[in-house]
């Protein structure tokens, strides 16, 4: 019995969803297109008319993987002051690495391998926390809750601070409640930063 | 002619000094207890006597350097309230980092090769900067400088959140000045977090 013919949008889906069930359960580098194409029921070359590379498809569940990640440690309420949404968006992203560490661990290892992108010169994932840090921080020094600054230079300097309890190649050989606790002594560090600091 | 006879205190210190000369020319990798006996006109044997492996004598080398280094970016006068000297201190010590890893290459990379210490727990050259800062911070708890808090734990994460600006790994491909840069930011978001963190 012929499938009723997917549109390419579905298709594309289809894919992302099957190949990240699979990388999940067996590891990115275990997975081959053709694995991918088999559980589909469709050609590799069809799968590569979607994909141009495994990396390429690799990429594009990371990046999606991250954004939702990113999401889900945003609080929602707006009426929340920007200090505590940026404080609480740095603990939760940091307990959410170490869930996925833990659950996740085939596309935890996966999303830094596939993520890097010198070409556009850095780190897709350090980009979306960063756009995400220096609008918090911008509100923050609007309010006047955090003294003035440069939020741009300032949610660079934060990610670089929290690499040692974020990156996922920092945190792989680390104690979970270390890291925690590690997370929370930082982020107060910041956040009392932020609102005191002599800007030279 | 026969050299006059040295002291085992004389001979230490004599293959010290030639080895990090031949080293800090050559690098690490090139020199050999060989190539350091042969300039010192003794047998390899006899720096063996003194030094069990090139580890050993590597890590005496590096230790000496780093405690230096440490000593050096330190504010001496004790009269200058503990704050500004633990600004000062790592505004210098990355300074410092810059300045070795341009003058002395070999030298620089050398002491992340040696100073990796799994058996003892950690990396030396961290622990000397760690208890430089505790006792900083615990000064400027104790005169109500900064808030109260854990001095050893927040130098751990101090020296965590400094990690992309001292670490050799991590400023090996950065741009001097854009870690200058960072440096200044980051101290002044510690700086702050230290006197006005809320600590929960």
């Amino acid at each position: 019995m012929r499938r009723p013919r997917r549109s390419a949008e579905e298709t594309r889906e289809a894919i992302l969803e099957t190949a990240e069930r699979l990388f999940r359960a067996r590891g990115y580098a275990a997975v081959s297109i053709a694995d991918i194409a088999g559980e589909l029921g469709m050609s590799p070359a069809n799968v590569f008319k979607h994909f141009r590379s495994k990396l390429t498809l690799g990429r594009a569940i990371a990046y999606r993987h991250a954004r939702r990640l990113a999401e889900r440690c945003s609080i929602e309420d707006l009426s929340d002051p920007p200090d505590r949404r940026l404080t609480t968006f740095l603990s939760r992203l940091s307990r959410e690495h170490v869930r996925d560490k833990r659950e996740n661990q085939y596309l935890f290892e996966m999303i830094p391998l596939v993520l890097e992108d010198p070409a556009k010169g850095g780190r897709i994932y350090r980009r979306l926390v960063e756009e995400k840090l220096c609008s918090l921080i911008a509100e923050g020094m609007e309010e006047g809750i955090y003294g003035p600054g440069d939020p741009v230079r300032d949610a660079a300097a934060i990610v670089d601070m929290l690499g040692c309890v974020l990156n996922p190649r920092m945190i792989s050989c680390a104690d979970p409640a270390t890291l925690a606790d590690k997370t929370q002594l930082i982020v107060a560090l910041v956040d009392g930063g932020l609102k005191n600091r002599v800007v030279k």
